[in-house]
């Protein structure tokens, strides 16, 4: 191995679900292929030698005082199409939203200039507010969707991407649908294989995803397929999906089959150690166990969730009970395309799940006990937790990790953080960041060690 | 009156609780004293020849394409000197956070050097981001609090006042108190006259607020000699406090007196058309008739009320019982100093209000019905809303109002709005700006006529 790149600066990575380390002009030495090869503390002996090495070779960069390094984030559910209608319709009922809004708006992406110019616009904008991975739904076009696999490849964003399928005829619209359930599972396949080609000359990795919509507009014929293809490209492939967003979600599946989402997706081939299940708000005790063993992800969409799901989360449940939990924008059913806000909301939103809402129940019956999470876990969902979930080597500054980074000027003049001088407390200054980065503090992101946004 | 500044462009700007109104090229005649005089639309007889003579006498300014003016925000309760703070702590619970971190805070703003240097910050953020009125709280230091009026003058933003008042030895650290409750009132009046004096050399208006921190920090002969200040000065003092913020908050005053805190602010003479309430998450049915009998103002902090309330003010009800509502950041109990936010906050948190939190409740259950915020209720509440509610001509961009006005540039590179081009309705695009502006997009910002931001 060869370093490439050598970066001093301080900063903060998860430790744990509960901790978030400090530290303090650390040297991260990153080799050819991005990975972090080693980090070196100020007072280790090989310090001084590597960093002379790296500056003499040209290949050092110092990030300034009052600037700091947080590892890129990882986003698991996005809408990418919906970028385009993005902020707009959140007054409406879901029904009208999907029918008014999505559907239309997502149909326009068999046109390929079109998908360029919304996808190449999101990427950008999620890399420059930190966001170095992210799981894209595209749309039912399967060359529409091809083009968000360059997209993020070419602008450096680690992508996992989905072909949507949606194929059952009475529960789509004509417009917008797959032309059979044959089709679905034969575009999907072959969209898995054109991911897979573009990934053998990616650095930073773009991955194919088995991507129906949900249960309810899918025919069984296409689920079934899906769940053959799963198996056989379960070494590249991922899989994504809707799982017990709302109460009318949750309760379709019992209607169609007599059981749950969870339960009927395990048994199509879908819920495994690669699943990304957006949302998942009201699995059963039964569905947790079955998260809990297969090693499948329940991505937290907080902002999402107060427009369309009728409850939150309980995250702090799910990760007691040994679930896999990430974070998630959800554009555009939650509209921030940066994930600082999904993290702040996670926090919000279970605050009011522990106290509940409703002024005129009683303060003991409002809410549910220990459901709050700490500024540290949301933290953690939204990078460490999000690496591990996908198992992949992402979310920390770390040995062994890849240099996916953010560098925050707090002192960025038009958006300076209130730091007033004194010397606050790394955990202060941690929180000031989380709670308060807007995306003119981003100012350098790097993914698998390439530097994608320099402002 | 002489037309001193003219301005060309689109916007909005709320036509009632409900409607926002769009208008394009409209031009505004604004006169020396910051006031619009006169609003013309591209089919009056006047507007061509009005637009020459402004455009020969160098007053005129084009808003351009892509970029559309809204109203200044309004934010009507801000603890100015938490800005220091801005953002930590907030895993702590309130009496935690008030003990180790509030009070400490607070008590610095003696030295004056540092109220200029932190209150002139925040300021210009607040500026920055398109808030051109505030009612801040300072600290219990009289001269401190003067700093924050001279700076709020000075950078010209319309300001709202207050020296705080806590005077109950048992309820205060020794540190940080007002020394006697009669020292209290006086310093209170010096105060009031103080930035009286300071209004009379300002443009857009300086105003003194009396501000008993809350009940529980006041002893009732403070309380009543601050309700006979407010009577004496009723022409020109506002009064501010915290009503009904919590359940230990709202349960506090009736174990005092047996009565609401809402019934004894105006028996001590607080509660009039003149007193802005921060928080009123709790006020009883009766409480409610003594808001929208005196006209006092309710205002909502919906990020700050997520740590602290315990509950989601039910802001729909309030406005049904015709009761005058405005919104407010509260820094730093809401870290966010951006209205944007809160407009945002104030519509999620009243969608999980309706809709209820806890998936273990049955749906129909779980929520309270009739409790959403459309997007357009909330940016009322910051604009319009929000100036109806303390009596001035602002809010609005109409004749007879002042020229508070912020231009977004939804096109700005960095933070490009997902515009693709096609012809948007007008209502999309209003969606599209307070869902998803950032501070980047906010370039140029008036306060009475007056340029304060210009980016
Ligand atoms: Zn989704
Ligand atoms: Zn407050």
């Amino acid at each position: 191995m060869t370093i490439t790149l050598a970066i001093e600066g301080s900063g903060f990575t998860s430790q744990s679900r509960d901790e978030v380390r400090y530290f303090e002009r650390a040297l991260f030495l990153i080799d050819e292929h991005g990975m972090i090869q080693s980090v070196l503390q100020s007072d280790d002996e090989q310090y001084d030698a590597e960093k002379t090495q790296a500056q003499e070779r040209g290949i050092y960069q110092a990030i300034a005082e009052g600037s700091y390094l947080l590892p890129g984030f990882i986003d698991l559910h996005v809408h990418a199409p919906q970028w385009a209608q993005d902020g707009t319709g959140l007054d409406e009922p879901l029904e009208v939203w999907l029918g008014k809004y999505t559907f239309p708006t997502e149909s326009k992406f068999s046109d390929e200039t079109y998908a360029h110019m919304v996808y190449g616009d999101l990427v950008s904008r999620m890399l420059s507010t930190g966001t170095t991975t992210a799981s894209y739904y595209a749309t039912v076009d399967r060359q529409g969707s091809l083009v968000l696999a360059q997209e993020a490849n070419r602008l450096g964003q680690r992508a996992l991407v989905g072909k949507v399928v949606m194929d059952d005829k009475e529960a789509n619209p004509d417009y917008y649908r797959d032309a059979s359930a044959q089709a679905a599972v034969r575009e999907t396949e072959r969209f898995i294989n054109e991911v897979a080609e573009l990934n053998e000359h990616s650095a930073q990795g773009i991955y194919p995803v088995i991507t129906p919509r949900f249960i309810p507009s899918c025919s069984d014929e296409a689920l079934r397929g899906l769940g053959e293809l799963a198996a056989r490209y379960q070494d590249y492939a991922y899989i994504q999906t809707h799982c017990s967003e709302s109460d009318w979600e949750h309760g379709y599946a019992y209607e169609r089959y007599g059981r749950s989402d969870t339960q009927m997706l395990r048994e199509f081939g879908l819920f495994t150690e690669r699943s990304i299940l957006a949302h998942s708000v009201y699995p059963s005790e039964e569905d947790m166990r079955v998260f809990a063993e297969t090693g499948a992800i329940a991505v937290h969409c907080p902002l999402s969730n107060a427009f369309f799901a009728g409850a939150v989360a309980p995250i702090r449940r799910f990760m007691d009970a040994g679930m896999h939990v990430a974070l998630g924008s959800d554009i555009s059913g939650g509209y921030n395309p940066d994930l600082y806000g999904a993290i702040r909301q996670a926090v919000t939103s279970s605050r009011m799940l522990e106290t509940g809402v409703n002024r005129d129940a009683p303060a003991g019956e409002r809410g549910v006990a220990n459901s709050a999470l700490t500024l540290n876990n949301a933290f953690y969902l939204a990078t460490a937790g999000g690496g591990e979930s996908l198992g992949l080597p992402i979310g920390r500054l770390e040995a062994g990790y890849a240099w996916d980074a953010q560098v925050v000027d707090a002192k960025y003049p038009s958006a300076r953080l209130p730091i007033f001088g004194e010397a606050e407390p790394a955990s202060d200054i941690f929180q000031k960041i989380v709670n308060l980065v807007v995306p003119e503090n981003i100012r350098t992101v790097w993914v698998q060690g390439r530097e994608v946004v320099n402002k």
